[in-house]
């Protein structure tokens, strides 16, 4: 039995969060009068009526809530989909984007902490309205945070504290005060770093207005930006200190807590840092090598172009500085295949995450040895703990499960009309939260030209990404209805 | 330490083999005066020479040879390098193919079974060694019935008997009485099949040397024709044909033994026979509806191409009855990714097979309940057999790992200069033993404007796709040389 009161419940405490925050963009509807203070107003009483409802209604026999796994994924699922679904009252009340389909489209990209916009002139767009749309990847960023250390290892997700030898995860199947003192914590840190990325902007001579935009979308790893061309004319310094501040945001949270806490040391042991670390390296150092063959610009530009896109694709944020589909065409295809790595777990990145392919990778290699000596037990370790078989399963299913995701979902995209290589980039984009494509869906285009189906299509891609793929597919599994 | 003894004999008893079977295209030469019997001649003479130089050679005091899997992954792998290396002397010496990394790839497609050709006007290359050409493929599906009954158990490979419920299988570590006996008794299925088919073939009106080409051609499921436009001017009865024996190729054969011997319900208990064929039709139905909206051709003649394409794609062999690229882009993903499954274990035909998508979807719908019941013991069963973790994570690295082969494949032949749906089929057809690629190398091309380079590393990639990755991969591992 699926207790729905609690979800209803919980449902209402989300649309009370998500109506307060709307209001935050009032201040720049005023200051810059763009005439967006009543759809906001209007969509934020909206979500806060239908939130306070709901939240009335929990249940009052049960004060402390036991919510269970079945319960879990629903409430996730639900929550990101409710969310999308009041956040795009501004865009259609303002009438900024009159369509439900798109605005639906850019409200979950931005939950999702995606990034694809089908926005024609960003620019134009009402600045509450705007502010809004940046909002709604802070808000997305700061419930992965709590997904990643309160709820995925609860679900049975490879969550961060599995791959972290110190961690201050879970101990227990209820929700703990620890992992309460955790969330908070790590909350602190992603408004901190939010804080101190809008200084930094500012004294790169962003107005504060783009400089707070572009702070919570960075430390979203979301990627919408105040511009038409995304950060393509933005000064060098601006540039660096995104890429930054892109790299922290897909570094795991809790390494930046013990970061500050003055223990490097524990950084520096996690193999997954170290990994992301040197992944990203190799693929700047790729990609520059192979750019300046073919780029008439100076050395410079070569290697922050690429530094930024591989920073930018890696940890699925999705800021442009360069269009990295016009250099050549094997760069175009390892572009592509940067969408599939994602950052940290831990972090507010999206896709696949390093800590995956490591252990995909360091398996296979001891696969080999396994099959020259059948008879020995051959574990598999990460930062000195034994990985159990559960473990290294759930995550090569993942990785075959996101394959499958992708491949079929290429074909049903492309058979909505889009070619190869468009379709493989926006699954790759969307599954991954990341943002830009290749082909039609380039960085250098928007996602408006397509069919509405289309879009609601990979509105779902979005969301089974964001959520770890199983935690929205369970709901298509008979186990998950079947009572027991 | 490596007995290199043995397999420097064992190669011997390979160019024996290659040599003696070079012999049986002189009749066709002779018969159509096509002047290349001084060069099969003289390349027969070769292997022999060399075959029974190093046969002699071999260990005196040790008359059964104790082959240990080390041994036995290097001897797998040379085995197919040298008969390659030898198996091109007749393209060299007869001038039909003078460039070394023409004459090499064509050779390697041949014993690979994969069927793609540098050749532009097959119908021009001397009739004897066309049919060398053909032969090739024929020796290369004798090998793969040995590998996949006798070697691939042994090297802890997923193998035919690791599905099948009861198997003549091997018992031991050595090579036993009975694996030769089944051995021998499914040589007997493949050259009896070979004779029923080129029989329908001459009753279909080919002439006995077309017919006798693509027998050998078709039960290897490798798809060189003797035609330049592979089997599309082909009689529709003609097509039917090779779509049973296709399919026929493209099933466990030790299943074909219990069919034939009148068990058809331990065929039909195979849940991998099952799904190869529900696969077949289904893929059939949709490519079927696809091309029946864009084609302006009879029903019959849509049905039958994209009948004989799934067929052909399928099971690895790669002949073409139409254009398949040329219909809507959508088909040409849905062909592209039909390149990643393959038929049965047990069949000559390559890629990842059935039986791997099987177990990988089924532990994957499983991995559901286990997050639901994460104390509950969740076995994964094929034909009422247990499977025991270590296979699971067997099937489901092998997966990650052709992934990855695929991925990084892509990106190095896109370096060398082809565009990204080129490249792509390019990798999937050759390291999946197919044949036919999309875009540039699609059905109705050849590979022969392709930079050397790239034509040796699709060399390579036929080589790792065929000895099912491990075999091959393994050599490049510390494990593997280090003495222990």
């Amino acid at each position: 039995m699926i207790n729905f009161r609690i979800i209803g419940n919980l449902m209402g405490v989300l649309l009370l969060i998500v109506g307060a925050l709307m209001l935050t963009a009032l201040p720049f509807s005023f200051y810059f009068n763009s005439g967006d203070h009543y759809a906001l107003l209007i969509s934020s009483g909206i979500c806060l009526l239908t939130g306070g409802l709901l939240w009335k209604f929990k249940d009052a026999e049960n004060t402390t809530p036991n919510i269970r796994k079945r319960e879990g994924y629903l409430i996730v699922t639900l929550g990101w989909l409710v969310m999308s679904m009041f956040g795009m009252l501004p865009y259609l009340l303002s009438g900024a984007i009159p369509d439900v389909s798109n605005a639906f489209f850019e409200t979950i990209s931005g939950f999702t902490t995606t990034g694809a916009s089908i926005l024609n002139d960003i620019e134009a767009t009402p600045k509450g309205i705007l502010f809004w749309r940046s909002m709604t990847q802070w808000i997305g960023g700061m419930g992965i945070i709590v997904l990643a250390i309160a709820i995925l290892p609860i679900l049975g997700i490879g969550g961060m504290d599995l791959f972290l030898a110190e961690s201050p995860g879970p101990t227990s199947d209820k929700l703990h005060p620890r992992i309460k003192e955790t969330a908070k914590r790590l909350w602190g840190i992603y408004v901190f770093l939010t804080f101190l990325l809008t200084l930094l902007l500012l004294v790169g001579k962003m107005s504060f207005y783009d400089a707070l935009n572009h702070a919570l979308t960075t430390m979203a790893t979301g990627g919408f930006s105040t511009q038409n061309s995304s950060v393509v004319d933005y000064a060098p310094f601006i540039q660096y200190v995104l890429v930054v501040f892109m790299f922290l945001a897909g570094t795991n949270f809790a390494l930046i807590y013990f970061g500050l806490k003055g223990e490097p040391r524990k950084v520096w042991q996690s193999e997954e840092f170290r990994t992301y670390l040197f992944v990203c390296l190799f693929a700047t150092l790729v990609i520059t090598m192979g750019a300046y063959m073919v780029r008439e610009v100076p050395f410079e530009q070569v290697f922050r172009d690429a530094l930024f896109q591989v920073i930018s694709l890696i940890t699925t944020t999705g800021f442009v500085s360069a269009d990295y589909t016009s250099w050549t065409p094997y760069l175009t295809v390892i572009c592509l295949a940067l969408m599939f790595l994602g950052a940290s777990a831990g972090s507010t990145s999206g896709g696949i995450k390093i800590i995956r392919h490591y252990v995909m990778v360091k398996n296979g290699i001891l696969e080999f040895k396994r099959l020259l000596h059948p008879r020995a037990i051959v574990p598999l370790t990460v930062n000195g703990k034994r990985l159990t078989p559960n473990i290294v399963t759930n995550v090569l299913v993942f990785l075959v499960l996101y394959i499958h995701v992708f491949v079929i979902s290429t074909i049903i995209v492309s058979f909505m009309g889009l070619d190869l290589s468009t379709s493989m980039g926006a699954v790759a984009t969307t599954l991954g939260n990341v943002g830009p494509g290749i082909g039609d869906l380039g960085p250098m285009d928007n996602f408006s030209g397509l069919p509405s189906l289309t879009k609601w299509f990979l509105s779902f891609l979005m969301l089974v990404g964001r959520l770890e793929l199983f935690t929205v597919l369970i709901l298509f599994t008979p186990y998950f209805w079947r009572s027991n």
